[in-house]
């Protein structure tokens, strides 16, 4: 007797966060409707029927709804565009940031133990790692222990938000949060919904195009705030959360001396094609930088003073005591007065010696407001040596100069059977420290390597021993080799040069004057061949840098990276050199660029052979490879989940050390606030220990042969659609907001080099560019075609294994997959209908079949009937990634209709001159909503175009109305699809 | 068919906090003996045995229970008391917070509506008054609007603990609240429960005495730092709590300029028998204020400048914000590099006028920023006069020029309806400058009228007009009022003086060099007459005090308050003296003076009648009378609930305008936290709020008859015990602390006016004296008398009316009953049994038997067969109190028998000069214990006993072991006492 099965189809669980989700969004959207209905009636009505519109045809796809909703927006006056879009951008933040909140509630529910955890945090590893894959808990604690985490945070060059607005939108995700983790009364409840009220009214009054451009001090100003307002507070109490898993596992704590993180930064080193980032710049940098740590560690030795109030310490502590009060005590009114000068918040006078801790204590207190106000002169006076003036001062020059007295007092402790108070502050601050150091994070200097070519060029000129860049390869070396080896100084004091190479010169200067602790590696962007480096090498011996900075080469080009392992093993074979880098070298490689010029597909693959060569090359003279990986915000530049970048490295490239760069809107969302960067620090480090205690299994030869098959076909589609297309440029250049992104002042470098064709645009831009139009080409051209000439081949199921089994492969297509399902053939197509020549239509047609073609081959490889359809393991998170980009759609299509709309204004509007418009409005309200241009107002510089202005074309004054507001309209709207694009956690 | 009723007793409701407490209370308890046990484990297991011996005889109160116990404390030796005690006295601070985390849970469950509020806060009253008492929303409304509280804070004379204890146990307070309201995952709990332990520990391991005598300074600092740690904040939070309160009655909010509390302090300005509190200490802490100010004002403004970003503004405001951007862009480069410089957090460039209300707060920061340097300045050069040095650098020096340009904003965020911003960050900072102005509180000076009568008579002296000392009253008032309507300095300079004269005009010239904001009252202690009060007028004259500080006579002894009232008529009789002080006459009335040469009663009677009669006396010359109340901390010292101690007042005294005292350990407790002062703030306002709509009923005539009576009799009765019996004082000095409360360094004043009796002592010592040996007789002694006397003459049902109905009468019997509750006449029998002479013992059974007399009168009249048996409406705090006190006598007990064996132990050793005693320990940890004050080793100073010494006799070099430790047991005692003899909440 047979009977039938039948799934009972209401599953419970995570829907609720999902159900969560959906409250938030609704929760603030009224208040946001709220607002707008207070301050423009008519208009939040058009606003709601958009957005319906909008939503209608995200459900339905149909072309009917489509263009009812373009004709809608179409109707909308100037003005009206503005605000319409200014609106779809303010709720598209209010939903992101909901998502935020909704993911640290369900970070929050997995800590209370209500659901098991969809991501890995390290506690969840460590358990996976003893118990599933029957490690001892010694070896994981082993691996744990020998294992950093090098996070680099650079500049954003995209970063959409101004500050400030950044700050509401921080300030209604801690109230939103707070509304669901904290019981409150009704009143504390009403108090809370007002505040967030007042944030969301605040961010909606405020001007969000930024009218002015960052300077590099601001931008180091944003990232040092995460420092002293989350890092350095979260990275303590993360390492004391590991200790308490490890004891649950019946493990020791971490060893004081060994920490899980380190941090760096480009913020003010990094000069590629940045001429404002000057050698004062840099020095700006390091110290603010240290100011900052100062503060902090002064706020945890006062801190301290309150806590370790006991008067039994061990006898080496009480001997150091002893000696510090004899000597306050010898003039005791002078230390009085003066402690009084300073203003210290409490204990002015000498402290007895029965207060052993506090006496040592107050001494580094001394010593560290000498520090600041050493650094602060250095502020002041620009042409102070920052290493001098520290050195003279008795100023703390070296970390372990603080440590050593700490250490003294934690083993005192410990000695006296205090280990409770000393693993409390005590332990935070010895692990801040060794953590932070002096410096609060190391810093980078990047460079172009053509313009220490061109320093070269003119000191060979200019003794005469011939042109330096007309020198091939092989001269080069010879002669840099033999100066590095030689003793005899090769740069004349007060040599003539241009101002470019001054400034070259100059930094190098600069660093030899700076701090050691705060200075990371020099990098050289664009570097080709071995004597790239070499010539960093001698500068640096030149200009007196000791000790050395590191000279790490990043390969950006493909043909850099195919010829990088030759590149790493000519400097490796040389012994001078293999003992100048005692045993560890470090590459760099990112592939904005190499994926501008061959595709993503290519890239990927190139980028990961190099760095298989790489190791074989660095193994091969027993030499350490160390890879520091540019890891960029949206996907197009190599972004997505940490986790699996992680794993799908190829073998032996991380082994328990990862540097790798946190750049673009990423840093707010790892590092915004305390709760989501304890969760960053958890999910690297356990990437990090699974990397290396279970490591992806290696590739078959097969894939190999078949991937490389793969790159190789994406990339001849690839180039000859975006190369070898005449008028591809020019489809490309009408089709896009290209040309009009340089005047969006979001990052402090310029978009272009020079003039001309696509390979003179930056990667940046140009991924940029196809984003925002949704079609985002740079990441999938070319992988249609390859794919179906490996299935013509009857690769398939090879491939459906390679995706199966291969992380690289794996994650390669994930990310594809990922923006495939934000791509948009029909709006991108709107663009063109709206912005392109018809002669170029047949151009946009064949890229959406290459699209079309794209996605179903991969849908084959994956196995889906759909994008992102039922999770594979690497896209896990609640609520899943296609609910979240669904539920974004609709804010997010009207912001593309109203771009191609202003686009085509504008263009229209620059090239009849203005007139046949006549948009002339007289409300007072419309008059101040499109002049908040501060800089509308300034007269016409003389001189011929620079390069160096910016790239703002020359405006007539004062600027003609409809094109201030097409002008604000478009900023906006790149902004807002921008955040619509990004993806949350 | 008839049938009997049964209650059923099982009533549920705040039980369960009780429950809570007992938890909270085991588990902290818990924390403790595991630390001892770690440290002392032999010590551990005594501590719990003495624990179940004290609370064996708690519960039993039989003689044997109490013989077991002393015999088991005696045989302890010298170095187990000194931990003993420090055991006891750490159990109880620890139960005392867990009480105060148990009522702010009770706070917390009020307010989220889950149980009804034991106490009034402003909410209910609001409610209660509205709907009770029938009075409409309006009424109440006026006034809440016209009704201000000012909080004097003064300096701690007792205040027991350490700083550093206090802080370690705000930890463990706090994070037992977080144990109770957050919900936390398995790994918070245990850091959580961690980070208390860490904390218990380093208090254990905490020398609890405090060797060295905190200067004024020190105190200002403590008490500056509940300003800005706490009540800084929680000022505007309270005032947005009220503005919601009343809007749910439909009410509108508070008008900007009307501020509910105003702050005031003595800390630095008291120099009342206070020999180093000096011009300078003055200065100093104005000028510590100032700045504490500034900074918060400065963090605020910051704040504000993220938040106002938007470009929408009234065109005044606009008009204000294009003058400054006009200004500052004239040089752009100054600018911006002075905010380089001065390393401001962001915003360095000067900001466009398309943020007007940014360019407007970047203004204010640089002229704070000012303030801050030029009060910096101040500090450093003490020559500096600080209103001077205030005008010329363009610093804020008057509150309304910072209110000024905010106002405008907030009036523009009005205009442009962004009401909800307005009312956020924008609304709390112009409440706390009209709170906090730009001195953060009024300081008050204090001096003994004495000091200023040798001034004069030093003058008079000079100038060879006599004797002023000599002068009777007539011939003074004719001098001074000559003088005062007179134009004729009457100071020569450089005329010489005492150096205590000197002392006196020095810091009335420095007070004419203050800002006047930072300045409150000028307060003439122990003032008689009305010359006393125009001596200072004169003087604050000569000096150039301008404007001159209102002149407050403090009548402190019984003799000075029954003729206040002809004082101050006399005064008011005089034209020229009443249009000096514009309508308004303040006066202070605190009784610790009266209390100790006529017993409470009589004090509060004399007290009671005085503000009656001051009331009329002003009333008749259509003067506004202002009473300023010296409020004790201890009961001794007429502290008490404050809602009671409110409602008790005459009718008349308060109306709407209360200016109170806070001091003693209250501060701590009143404002330690900010749930705590937010609680404060609520009970003050709505007890004044209550007291002016709901004032209480007058007393009838009988009730005054009675009462005077009643005040006559207890004072005969209390003189002829302390003054009229002979050898009370030599009992009273052998069978307290009092000799050796000197040493107890806890407030920078010493603790008597040179030598000889009772009446030599001051009143704080005498209180505190007998609360520690828990006799309490300054409360009761005398009342029990004056009631037997009455009931012979039948008033008993008088009486009985005067308490159920009377609120003065009401909370006067129930402070005393309080203080009955805690009196144990056992053991301050056992401390006589101890120390005094067998000749002497007489005495103490009357003392004792006046005792029960007293208490079982009392009952008659309040009605009770055991003291505190049931609530009267005045002692309504949940769980209740006579629980609490039960709760801790087992912790208090021991600690009285181990003070009187330590003062036996003390005194034996200085009468045998130390043979008879071989305590010669070689444990190098007792040889620690034992020398943990850094004094002990000065040498003999030369010459006669001066006054300054603060009363430590000739200590033989080094200390004798014995002696050493027989000390420091008895200084934790006394704190210990003390702690247990407090009353929370």
């Amino acid at each position: 007797m047979s009977y039938r099965m039948s799934a009972s189809d209401l599953r419970m669980g995570p829907g609720h966060f999902l159900t969560g989700l959906r409250n938030d969004d609704s929760l603030l959207r009224q208040v946001f409707f709220s607002i707008l209905r207070h301050h423009h009636p008519n208009l939040a009505a058009k606003v709601d029927v958009i957005y319906a519109l909008s939503q209608a045809w995200c459900t339905s796809q149909s072309d009917s709804d489509f263009e009812l909703l373009v004709k809608y927006v179409s109707d909308l006056k100037p003005e009206e565009r503005i605000l319409v879009a200014s609106s779809f951008s303010h709720m598209l933040n209010l939903h992101n940031l909901t998502e935020e909140v909704n993911s640290s509630q369900i970070g929050r529910a997995v800590r209370l133990g209500e659901m098991d955890s969809p991501t890995r945090d390290t506690n969840h590893s460590l358990l996976k790692l003893t118990t599933v894959n029957g490690l001892s808990p010694q070896q994981v604690y082993d691996s744990l222990c020998s294992q950093t985490v090098e996070l680099v945070l650079t500049a954003h060059p995209t970063q959409a938000l101004r500050a400030s607005l950044l700050k509401k939108y921080a300030i209604v995700r801690r109230e939103l949060d707070t509304l669901h983790s904290k019981r409150m009364s009704e009143y504390e409840k009403i108090e809370t919904l007002e505040s967030i009220r007042a944030a969301v009214q605040a961010a909606w009054r405020t001007d969000e195009i930024r009218r002015s451009k960052p300077t590099p001090q601001d931008e180091m100003r944003g990232g040092l705030a995460y420092f002293s307002t989350v890092i350095f507070d979260v990275v303590p109490v993360f390492h004391r959360r590991v200790d308490t898993a490890l004891e649950k596992l019946g493990l020791p704590r971490l060893p004081l001396d060994r920490m899980l993180f380190k941090f760096g930064s480009w913020m003010g080193g990094d000069r590629d094609g940045n001429p404002n980032v000057t050698a004062d710049t840099t020095r700006d940098v390091v110290v603010l930088a240290r100011l900052e740590a100062v503060n902090a560690y002064f706020k945890q030795v006062e801190g301290l003073m309150f806590d370790l109030s006991m008067w039994r310490c061990s006898p080496e502590l009480k001997e150091l005591a002893q000696r510090i009060a004899a000597a306050e005590s010898r003039d005791a009114v002078r230390v009085a007065e003066e402690r009084k000068r300073r203003n210290y918040a409490d204990f002015w006078a000498p402290i007895p010696a029965t207060e052993p801790f506090r006496v040592v204590l107050s001494h580094m207190r001394d010593r560290l407001y000498n520090t600041r106000q050493v650094l602060h002169q250095c502020l002041i006076h620009p042409a102070l040596s920052v290493r001098a003036a520290l050195r003279e001062a008795g100023a703390y020059e070296d970390a372990e100069d603080m440590a050593r007295p700490l250490q003294l007092m934690y083993d005192s402790l410990v000695a006296t059977g205090d280990e409770s108070v000393a693993h409390a502050r005590l332990l935070d601050l010895l692990r801040q420290i060794r953590t932070f150091g002096l410096s609060m994070m190391a810093l980078d200097i990047r460079q172009e390597s053509a313009r220490h070519t061109e320093v070269m060029d003119a000191v060979t000129r200019y003794l005469g021993l011939g042109a330096y860049a007309g020198w091939d390869e092989g001269r080069r070396l010879a002669f840099l080799l033999e100066q590095l080896q030689g003793k005899r100084p090769l740069m004349p004091p007060g040599m003539d040069m241009s101002p470019e190479e001054r400034e070259v010169v100059a930094t190098f200067r600069m660093l030899s004057e700076l701090p050691a602790d705060s200075l990371g590696a020099y990098i050289i962007s664009m570097a080709k061949t071995a004597s790239d480096v070499l010539a960093v090498v001698l500068l640096q011996r030149e200009t007196g840098v000791r000790p050395a900075l590191r000279v790490v080469p990043l390969f950006e080009t493909l043909d850099d990276l195919h010829n990088a392992p030759a590149t790493i093993s000519t400097l490796l074979a040389n012994d001078w050199y293999r003992n100048h880098i005692n045993g560890v070298q470090e590459c760099m490689i990112g592939y904005s660029d190499s994926g501008k010029d061959a595709g993503r597909l290519a890239a990927a693959w190139a980028l990961y052979e190099t760095q298989e060569k790489l190791v074989a090359v660095a193994r091969e003279y027993g030499v350490r490879l160390v890879l520091f990986h540019g890891r960029g915000g949206t996907v197009g530049r190599g972004g997505g989940p940490t986790h699996m970048a992680i794993r799908s490295q190829p073998a032996g490239t991380i082994n328990g050390h990862l540097r790798v760069t946190v750049q673009g809107e990423i840093i707010e969302q790892q590092f915004g606030e305390k709760e989501v960067c304890f969760r960053t620090l958890d999910l690297y480090t356990s990437a990090v220990l699974e990397a290396a205690l279970d490591p992806p299994p290696a590739p078959r030869a097969e894939w190999r042969a078949l991937m490389g098959q793969l790159a190789a076909d994406s990339c001849d589609t690839y180039r000859s659609v975006v190369y070898g297309t005449p008028d591809f440029y020019e489809y490309f250049m009408q089709s896009t907001a290209a040309s009009e992104l340089g005047r969006l002042n979001i990052g402090s470098r310029p978009s272009s080099r020079k003039q001309g064709g696509i390979e003179t645009l930056r990667a940046i831009p140009w991924i940029f560019a196809w984003t925002q139009q949704r079609l985002h080409l740079p990441v999938w051209l070319g992988i249609g075609e390859a794919l179906e000439a490996a299935f013509s081949k009857g690769h398939q199921p090879v491939l459906q294994d390679m995706y199966a089994n291969w992380p690289f492969f794996t994650s390669t297509l994930d990310l594809v997959e990922m923006v495939l399902a934000k791509a948009d053939a029909r709006l991108s197509a709107f663009y063109e209908r709206t912005l392109v020549e018809p002669r170029l239509a047949h151009l946009g047609e064949r890229l959406r079949s290459l699209l079309a073609n794209t996605q179903s081959n991969i849908l084959i490889v994956v196995r889906k009937s759909a994008l992102l359809e039922g999770n594979t393991p690497s896209q896990m998170s609640t609520p899943n990634l296609d609910e979240k980009i669904r539920l974004r759609s609709p804010y997010v299509a009207p912001l593309n209709v109203l771009q191609a709309l202003s686009l085509r204004g504008l263009r229209r509007f620059r090239e009849q001159g203005g007139d046949g418009v006549e948009y002339n409005p007289s409300d007072p309200e419309i008059i101040d909503l499109l002049s908040r241009d501060p800089k509308a107002s300034r007269w016409r510089a003389a001189g011929a175009a620079a390069g160096g202005e910016g790239g703002a074309q020359q405006p007539q004054q004062p600027q003609h109305p409809y094109q201030a507001a097409m002008d604000d309209c478009l900023m906006i709207t790149i902004k807002g699809i921008a955040a619509g694009m990004q993806n949350t956690g």
